[in-house]
């Protein structure tokens, strides 16, 4: 069994990669990280300090053209500002409930590349880190038990039944996957989440709070925080 | 409704263009080619004269690092020949039925990139010519109805249940295709099939035999055998 990790570099994925290696073996597990036009690069960054640590080998694919014209709030070129505050009190939600810094069908576009460099690579496995804060109240579509399921037939059935998707954080919370990773010695020092491209966490951006108060949520602090 | 259709160039994408702007209407329709690293670009060409025939934007994407290091034998770079021979005579298939014209995850990754762009674009629909042909024998997995049922499902929820996947020729042979084509007077002496990047169609791979034979179960000549 080898597994093919999207790996951005924020705790969900680190949390991920985590989990494969204790499970595989890390002889057995690769990373892929794929930019898409993001007004910074330091998610790249921790993610290539993550694979190095954990010793796995990382591709990366750069994907911007396809993102562009998008209006999500999280590209360089939106004219978007981030919004504040915690995902479920924004208020600049579209129709449909995504939030403003939705990328369009970006988790599936990520795991059809995946699923594409799994295939080239011989791995039996796709693995991403949807979890059930960034799905609720459709806040994220692409990361809910529902696109999970769906994503994870379309990859079996057009591999030729020998891909499967998983996504070990698909039923925790955000404060649930720290204690996992807490508890695997995860190094969350190396992680970045925030949306903005500071030489710190802004503090007052969804995943900034979300993410601090998840360390908190576990009796201890986000090391970014300290 | 606005409808993004994949164009490669080919018969059954240029039938899936021309149902589509009969239907909707052409300023209700934009196309989208992409290129993996085939052993030639007259695919493309194709898809530029028939979008520039009915009057559609296209769009153009270049996937071709995605694939690298893959033994696809349509890819430039694998070292692979073109085997001749229609599908079903197709001796060098791998262990689950694929042939070795298949493209790892080809249509899931086109179409993740088509759902991204109709997102950006305002489309509720998007559309590609999996037909039955393709299917059987798992000759290309991401051809069959199962295939398209969970990427139907995928897109929709992955996008916040706004976008649709269509596959109008998913239950027709490529006979059935033509003649669909033939009654809507598609330009198919623009089309191109030949995995060959001759200046001819080569007459002996799978495409050219397959294509060959459609015209000829509608009574009439392909017209690039003319």
């Amino acid at each position: 069994m080898k597994s093919l990790v999207l790996l951005s570099g924020g705790v969900d994925s680190a949390t991920c990669l985590a989990m494969k290696v204790a499970e595989y073996g890390r002889d057995q597990v690769m990373a892929l990280n794929v930019f898409y036009g993001q007004r910074h690069s330091k998610e790249m960054e921790s993610a290539r300090r993550i694979a190095s640590h954990y010793g796995v080998e990382l591709e990366e694919y750069d994907l911007k053209t396809i993102m562009q014209g998008s209006d999500c709030a999280l590209l360089s070129d939106s004219g978007k500002e981030i919004e504040h505050g915690s995902y479920d009190q924004q208020k600049g939600r579209a129709e449909n409930g995504t939030v403003s810094t939705y990328v369009p069908f970006r988790n599936g576009l990520m795991l059809s590349i995946a699923a594409a460099r799994a295939l080239i690579h011989g791995c039996s496995e796709i693995c991403y880190g949807a979890h059930a804060d960034d799905a609720a109240g459709s806040a994220y579509p692409d990361c809910t038990p529902e696109f999970y399921r769906s994503m994870d037939s379309a990859i079996y059935e057009g591999s030729g039944h020998v891909l499967h998707l998983s996504a070990p954080l698909i039923d925790m919370n955000k404060a649930g996957v720290v204690r996992e990773g807490l508890r695997l010695g995860v190094p969350y020092e190396m992680t970045w989440s925030c949306y903005e491209g500071g030489d710190e966490p802004c503090h007052r951006c969804g995943t900034c709070i979300d993410r601090e108060n998840a360390f908190k949520a576990n009796g201890t602090v986000d090391p970014l925080c300290r």
